[in-house]
């Protein structure tokens, strides 16, 4: 491990009630792979295969079907940290032991179920799995709006206490799903705001949401917003919104990719997050998706643009 | 900590099954800011961002976004105690540590679930985070009268016993919502008595409801009345009523502001507390949605009030 | 403590699996004040508050109020015990520290909830709290026939054997409800018994249920007895045939005195227990909703009637 | 206790997988009583007060009504062991310590149920309340088919394990109930056989069931007997069918008497059982309401039947 | 025990995770019986009595009720493993303790459950009980699809992580019923494949489904197959995509036999599993309900299939 940078120790000071287990972890993860000591992150997350199922998953990619492939996409590409579900890390945790800060995916769902119900996961792992696996964080996916939502906030609460205690990070995936929130209004900038605060309230040490779309979905925010403009026209000012809004800048603030797009529609909400004072990327299916050279390339790329380079 | 007053001890002699551990954080409270030594208290609730999200509690006054501001403005105004959510006070927990008694808050509820199931909260921080944030009390809601109230009071149960056992503070929020409480009646005099009640039944140090209007919203409390008549036209009269009737006195009681109003309102509602015997404010909304100056401007005011003074 | 009389020894051989700490306790009860060693009890319940509402509990009084004003009337009236939820008792448990036997009610439902949920209770209290407050018991409400029914007695099963495991007593409040049960048959005969019997079947030590009425629920009760008539005309009788159905006279059966009636209709009342071999009675509103000194002539009558002098 | 006979000690060798503890607790109870030694039981359960009420269940033998009843039934009619519920084994646990061996009822319903919900039963009492009376044996009752049934399998799952930690007994009351099985389908040939077999795969020592009637339930039954015919025209045939579908003899299995009928039909009943070469008979308000020298002349002859000598 | 074959090391390095007790027992069921050493398994699974009824399962073959015909059958045979539920393994495990490897099957549902309820199982059987029998593994059924799918995960996440601590094997067998699996699609191909992928995400060892068919269920699954094609209309060609799919390998995979079907369509499909690279079959109902001979003979020959010699 690197000795962390001036600007990743600004992070960590952010971090006032973490005993140095935990800060450890955040610097390992801010002091990962090409990004390292800048205060971004690119993170690989492959949770898709309990998501939307394997064939959906890596059928456009076949490699993409060994747990291997990416391990060493991850670490080829030189980034921040790989999250996955228990079975995807166990499969390569000994081949690839500390050769990049791992995640553990705690939680997970999956499109096999009634579309109806309210949207909920399962706990699929523990905090001692993540010790025992070698990780730096857990990660945990709530559905604020959900009528499971308080249930998996109570869930996320006990593990991330636990997690914490054993120096461990925590990792908060906040999707907005029912409840109040239209299917439209899932990514409105207000929901997005509200997702990522409670996340942030929840004790998370790193937020992840998706971009936020130029929409008010709540009756109070809309009114809040007339008496107080603010402009989320860009996308760009919608992140530091999120950002602002979010403790003011003391969480770490990562977005997700989402469903596949043209590069340069990623390389335009990257260089968005980036302006907008974000902390980095989640970027799973616009990577795994692709050969390997070009999920590489791409990678390198968004790299760049966090470095200010492109 | 200075010696409690002779008003404090007296106070303190109400707590008649509580440990030297609890008493000490009650005297903490009591003794903190300028309304020490008084048995008066103004206390700074946000967990306004949970309940009602970021941008519709803090867009008025951007600066609130921030976790410090909030710490920063309870000190400089002189509170008794400032009560927030886990990250919001881990946040500022090491910035702040001994500058104000911290009461945190460990279950929350937010504006995104469907507001037709029964009121429910979330469990979203636990009698250890309290004790390793170096907090005095907890604080806790209930819904009387929700169909998950019985299960509430279960939990805080549970809750306010493991604290007592490690000489923390329990504070309960009773709003009555749901069951037999018509929308109106959640106000009505018999029923903010009614949760007052439970709340000092469940073993409450300090309580905190809505100041009452002049209604009774229950049968059996309008025969009580009808036969027993009580005078409830003025605030202050129903003030003195809800501390009588919570215990004759023997459990601190303070009420919430509720939303954002004129000034006058809020000094004229002060001042109904204060002569009907309550023992302070909990005020939110309407200090950190003003900007810093009239914030504690208004603050400043309130204590004079309750010293007598306004 | 006094020499436990030949009438409590007789009853303490009814409890042949119970430890010397459970038993000392009963005859801590049965030996307390002036019906001490005679077998007969008159115990101050007042959880009124709780279930019905500190208005229409205590406005007819309103110095009963005060947590203090019922330990004063119950150890001032000579009674055998005072019961009240955590709150009520933590409020007087040092000033009255061993003046008279404590039982906590452990568990209470309220007013406030949808009368059309089956009926439930919320359990505010535990074994720990009665022993750290000197309780010589704890009291605990079921409800056969609710559909919570089972759990409710699935609860009491628990905190009856750690009850019993620390020498405590264990007081079933029993009463049917819900389920096959009318509303006019809550108080049915064979329903009344049924509800004596399952308290004694949970193991409960005292078992308090309100005295029956001359009519029968059950389809297989009325079979029953029209092959094998038991005459149920009187009160005394009837009481008399409840002692036989729960265990043939082997568990201490308290009645309750319902809602406020007239001296008189106590009196009678008092007079059937007593002459068909009930144990006492558990008697709270007809005496805390009177003036204290109505309420002392009332209680030192009702206790005159047990010692067969009135 | 008396050295198990060559007949016990080969019913011993089919529980491969118990410890020393609960072999003797199955030899206590084989050895005990008139038919100690033979491999056949009869057991007096006395649970109709909690599951019928008192009255439904007393009525008819008023001396029934005291605990103290039953246990000198068992005990001078010389049968293998008692089971009740909790509270009627507290009542004479003393008293007749060591003098029978006893199951502790561990759960129970009652009629005061609404009985449109599923069936299901309360958990009335511990593996640890057995230990403290000095059991032999915990009994559970299963309703496989209702609802309720999964849960109620774990439930005896887990006190299974923890009485046979301890080298207690099993003792399960198998009765198919809800689900896919029609009210006359309860006691098809069949759905006995699958309850049975059910309590067999649960781990249970001894099982209870019902004795079939002359009829097949399911499709893939109907389908099976169709194919490989098995004589069940008899009663003695069902029997003996039960005992080789149950692990073919590896288990106890032992029939119940069910509603009251007349002396004549119990005998043939009990011959059947005999001659099926089941292990013997659970029999309660078949004795206990009638006069007790009644009781104990047919408990004589159902001993003498079971001997072959009648 | 042998030591292991290169092919079995092989097997064993995939399981990176996994301490040297959990890769003892997998070399345990890989080196016994005849396919010892060759990377395949013949597992033996009696758990149709739980799920089918007794009648159906065993009248067949009356000769099977009895729970050592099927130990004597998977040893005689020279199996890999035998898998049964909690009673059946009890009642032969100290005859036949060492003589195979044991998989206990830890839960259990039934045909008796109204087949209108969500697919569920029961825990019948603890990690505890597989270590007391000396058994290598635990193997549970999870529904996906199932409105009770996700708690499944977690029930099988906590007895497996239990179960890993302990250096057991977990075997899942994985079928996806209801949610937005249809009747027919129980056995998709990209049903079976993401059911597969679940267990194996759960942390499975070896993983049991069904053998899928030439269609594709879901939506998302057949966009990804429109434009990157896979053949799936042979069953060898299937085999080998789920064996893809699922950890490209990493994880032992194994295939149900199903309902009884003739000799040659059970062979037949054995050599597609093998040809497709499956690791073996778990064939219940297409053996035991044969008489003997017959049975050893089917045995015999599936595992000269395996062998490549047939």
């Amino acid at each position: 491990m690197m000795n962390p940078t001036q600007k990743v120790r600004k992070i960590l000071s952010y971090y006032e009630s973490d005993n140095p287990g935990t800060k450890t972890n955040i610097a390992r993860i801010l002091m990962a792979g090409k990004l390292g000591g800048t205060g971004r992150m690119v993170i690989l997350p492959v949770d898709q295969g309990f998501e939307h199922g394997p064939i959906a998953s890596f059928a456009p990619n076949p490699e993409a079907y060994d747990p291997h492939y990416h391990y060493k996409l991850a670490i080829d590409a030189g980034l921040s940290a790989y999250a996955a579900p228990l079975g995807m890390l166990e499969a390569g945790a000994d081949t690839f032991a500390g050769a990049i800060p791992l995640i553990l995916k705690v939680n997970s769902s999956n499109l096999l179920l009634n579309k109806n119900l309210a949207p909920d996961q399962s706990i699929t792992a523990s905090v001692k799995d993540a010790l025992r696996l070698g990780c730096a964080a857990v990660g945990f996916t709530i559905y604020p709006g959900s009528d499971h939502s308080l249930h998996m906030m109570e869930e996320i609460k006990e593990m991330s206490a636990e997690a914490k205690s054993y120096g461990l990070v925590t990792v908060i995936w906040s999707y907005a799903r029912g409840g109040m929130v239209s299917k439209d209004g899932e990514t409105a900038h207000d929901v997005i705001a509200y997702a990522a605060h409670i996340a942030a309230l929840l004790g998370a040490h790193i937020i992840k949401v998706k971009p936020s779309i130029d929409a008010i979905e709540l009756d109070n925010a809309k009114k809040a917003f007339e008496k107080n403009p603010v402009s989320i026209k860009e996308l760009k000012d919608r992140i530091a919104h999120i950002v602002k809004t979010t403790f003011n800048g003391r969480r770490l603030m990562v977005f997700s990719g989402g469903a596949t797009k043209s590069t340069e529609d990623v390389y335009n909400e990257v260089r968005a997050i980036r302006d907008g004072g974000g902390n980095g990327s989640i970027i799973g299916r616009n990577t795994f998706q692709r050969p390997r050279p070009e999920a590489l390339k791409l990678l390198s790329d968004i790299i760049e643009i966090y470095k200010g380079r492109l």
